[in-house]
């Protein structure tokens, strides 16, 4: 049995669409149980409108909210009665085994790695989110929690995303990029010229730098990444498919024949929305923290939520975090002669 | 009479393209003289396929070629008789006011900041490209001139966007945003948060942080950005135009009631490409060096290059780098008490 906690009022849509999502997990997978952090009484209010199989889903009583403006290291350190505090503590305390969230980010980042702290070897943790590409899912990493990482960061979350994108998207040899802005290996800062080298001599399967035009291309299964551009491409592609339908919709609406057409259309349109959709890929999961914790967005729908904590429960089935400490200590021992002389120091904490 | 020199050897189909770009130019606008540099036979030859009025295109011999794949400072300094290098002399002699490249961009860069040198009290140049947004063009600056700009390097990118936008995009008072991952003014690297409060205080049309999202919607004219993230922008942008008619046709191609409405709806997907098509925007000025530089995309079509020629004898025209001196010395002017202080010096030379 797999035992999930699902932050109750993290996300714009908090607590209706966290509890329905929920309620669909436990009723769509086994081999799951689920505790809902947050005011048992508005909780229990949005249960009750749903038919769920006895004993599958509980409440653990949080009395705190933290809101998506709150500061997150100040709302950390103060709400320690929330509903996103709580949840952790439960992974912390091995009462559950994974954490879903689609409250703030930069608090489910602060909250996950003050509490459950890393995983041995890891310097960072990072966002790593499933961005849809011709060729499939694409994995970047990072895409904000970390903006100006070394390249022992960037390099250990080449290893976390292969890792993910093994045992999780079931790749066989998944391939890796850096990106930059240009192919060859002496483009970027020297911290990128640095994690190439990292990279190229490291036996994963790297195929050297990736451009901004080949995220949607799907040439390599990882993109590596500082969390700077990580977040401008994220926050971009999220604004994609509105831009696109917006666009064509105008263009469109203004000519009647084009009106039937685009109806004749529609089958074409709303396939090409189910596979750019973000409720697919269920939530990002922040790797490198010592526990399963997925961040879904605020804007979460209820199947958002389900998908979520779907990869949570595979997550944990896999051994995930087990496969990261043995990627790591694998290329440990690899570089054993050269490597801590060679990986430099992080530039800052947390 | 405004004189432009086309570097007759950049970009990908050239010469052919460039100088049908130049033809049409030459053909289409007023009080205009164009130089071809390149090697005189092969302009010669591809300029016997068209008519053009006598006197308006004349070709200055240059023998060597830069690459798209040259290192620039290498190719700058070794190729000294190449078809740029030609063209940014002619400017420096002022014996041309503009010079258009679809060449190495890199070596465009180079080039015309050791030969021309900078704008005075411009500290380092950056590439502005137009990206088509809901609400019409958005400027970006910088998209890879300079990938660890200063505060002060970014201020006057915001200064000289803002130029442009007035004077040849013709808006009143262009609105500035400063590329960041979240809208809060404590958000972003060190660099940022300090650029944030030179903008805040500087008087111009200041709008806070934008995010990548905030790209396509238009949210603001000038996108002021490092070079690094504005690369990546970029090219995802490029990419998307083509990410969309792939997936449409594909989705679209699986369904004959569907390739049936397609049909009907193609003048208004002929109008969404014709308003998102680089073509249109017509190339990406170089902004701060001592001259008008137009540089243009690699895969430039001849139109490409015609509205590149429009674009520099548009910024010839309205003296565009003088109104960017005007426009640093009345910042200077204003923040005179507090100034060379509150600006940091550059942290790198190019």
């Amino acid at each position: 049995m797999i035992r999930v906690a699902v932050d109750g009022m993290g996300g714009d849509f908090a607590p209706q669409f966290v509890v329905q999502g929920a309620v669909q997990a436990a009723n769509a997978l086994d081999n799951l149980n689920i505790t809902i952090t947050g005011p048992e009484e508005a909780i229990k209010n949005e249960l009750c409108h749903h038919k769920v199989a006895a004993g599958k889903i509980s409440i653990c009583p949080a009395s705190e909210v933290i809101e998506m403006s709150d500061s997150p290291v100040q709302a950390v350190k103060k709400k320690k009665n929330s509903s996103l505090s709580v949840a952790i503590q439960l992974l912390k305390q091995k009462k559950v085994d994974a954490v879903i969230t689609a409250g703030n980010t930069g608090a489910a980042v602060v909250a996950s790695t003050l509490n459950l702290g890393l995983l041995p070897g890891i310097k960072r943790p990072g966002i790593a989110v499933m961005i849809p590409s011709l060729r499939g899912i694409t994995i970047a990493i990072d895409v904000g929690a970390n903006i100006d990482p070394s390249p022992e960061h960037l390099f250990q979350y080449a290893i976390m995303a292969e890792t993910y994108a093994h045992y999780i998207l079931r790749k066989k040899k998944p391939t890796i990029g850096l990106l930059n802005i240009g192919e060859e290996e002496s483009k970027g800062t020297d911290v990128l010229q640095e994690t190439y080298k990292l990279l190229r001599d490291s036996g994963l399967n790297f195929i050297g730098n990736i451009e901004g035009r080949d995220f949607f291309s799907g040439k390599c299964d990882c993109v590596v990444c500082d969390g700077f551009s990580g977040n401008v491409v994220l926050k971009m592609t999220e604004s994609i498919l509105e831009l696109m339908v917006t666009v064509i919709a105008k263009e469109i609406g203004k000519r009647p024949v084009a009106r039937l057409g685009a109806f004749l259309c529609r089958s074409a349109f709303e396939a090409i929305r189910k596979e750019t959709n973000y409720e697919e890929a269920g939530g990002a999961p922040l790797l490198g923290v010592d526990g399963v914790v997925i961040i879904s967005h605020g804007i979460s729908s209820a199947k958002a939520i389900k998908n979520a904590i779907k990869v949570a429960r595979d997550s944990v089935a896999q051994r995930l975090n087990d496969h990261i400490i043995e990627g790591l200590n694998d290329h440990l021992r690899t570089d054993a002669g050269s490597s801590p002389a060679s990986i430099p120091a992080p530039k800052a904490n947390l």
